[in-house]
């Protein structure tokens, strides 16, 4: 069973969000908007309830923290993906490196760039117009970082959540 | 903000849901294969911590137990939905009933039966085919319900799951 890890931020982000992905990202319908922390990730036979105590901990110990998106952004050369970039700070970098350690194996690919999803697999021509098109229009927003959700993944490609993880909560 | 609280069964349950639901449902988009707890209803401004207090009182006071799907059926004729039909026991029951008593307002139209929707808005033809053809197969399972969850609408009806709480937990 594939795993991962997320936030879902404001509604007004999501439904922000969506507006382009109902068009632009074809994954648009496997789950709502969201930043990921940890991509897909294996857990083994009856190592559910050990993982779910580590991330209990880890909520625990993270007081909540705001975050910001500033600007559209994309991936390109390496992928056309269009997103809303979400402001690097300590506090994020930090939770999304304790899911990447102790416990948990390091299987990251990529340097760590928060963002929510807007747009994938594009042609050049839909990637030229959106980005130009998002850059035109103001894509600003704050929110409060405060809980993270474990998922997992369906035979279909939707995501269900199993558990909810708030922040600094005892 | 429209919020509902539903209960997502094992994968194995909600694989088996999909395989009807991505051609004879369509709000297969919107949300995962689910057990609806409490239809979608709303929640005053600054309320929400209060409703979160008392979820996590109702959660804490019920022990998980078990439930069983045993057939599909329908709700003809007053809708041609099909569905998984989960055996009515007396925990459903009095968890279903604490949604909607005490802080809850009881906003039922309906006596409460617990489902897994499989399809919906169907053609005439496409219901008879669609129930003929399930009734012909085998569909019992076993899960254990061990949470529930607390979800709100974004604006394109998909459902985004704010909170989990865990059955029996202190």
């Amino acid at each position: 069973m594939n795993f991962g890890i997320a936030f879902f931020p404001s509604k007004e982000i999501q439904d922000a969000a969506n507006s382009y992905r109902k068009r632009y990202d074809p994954r648009y319908t496997l789950i709502p908007p969201h930043i990921t922390l940890k991509d897909s990730f294996k857990i083994e036979d009856g190592k559910l309830d050990e993982v779910i105590t580590e991330l209990q901990r880890i909520a625990m110990e993270t007081e909540p923290f705001p975050i910001h998106i500033t600007k559209v952004s994309s991936f390109e050369p390496v992928t056309n993906t269009i997103y809303f970039k979400v402001e690097k700070t300590d506090e994020i970098i930090k939770l999304e490196e304790k899911l990447h350690s102790g416990k948990f194996e390091d299987t990251r690919k990529h340097p760590f760039v928060p963002h929510v999803t807007l747009a994938q697999d594009l042609t050049h021509v839909e990637f030229t117009d959106i980005l130009g098109r998002l850059n035109m229009e103001n894509h600003k927003y704050e929110d409060t970082f405060d809980r993270f959700q474990l998922l997992y993944q369906l035979d279909n490609g939707q995501w269900t959540v199993h558990e909810t993880f708030v922040l600094g909560r005892e």
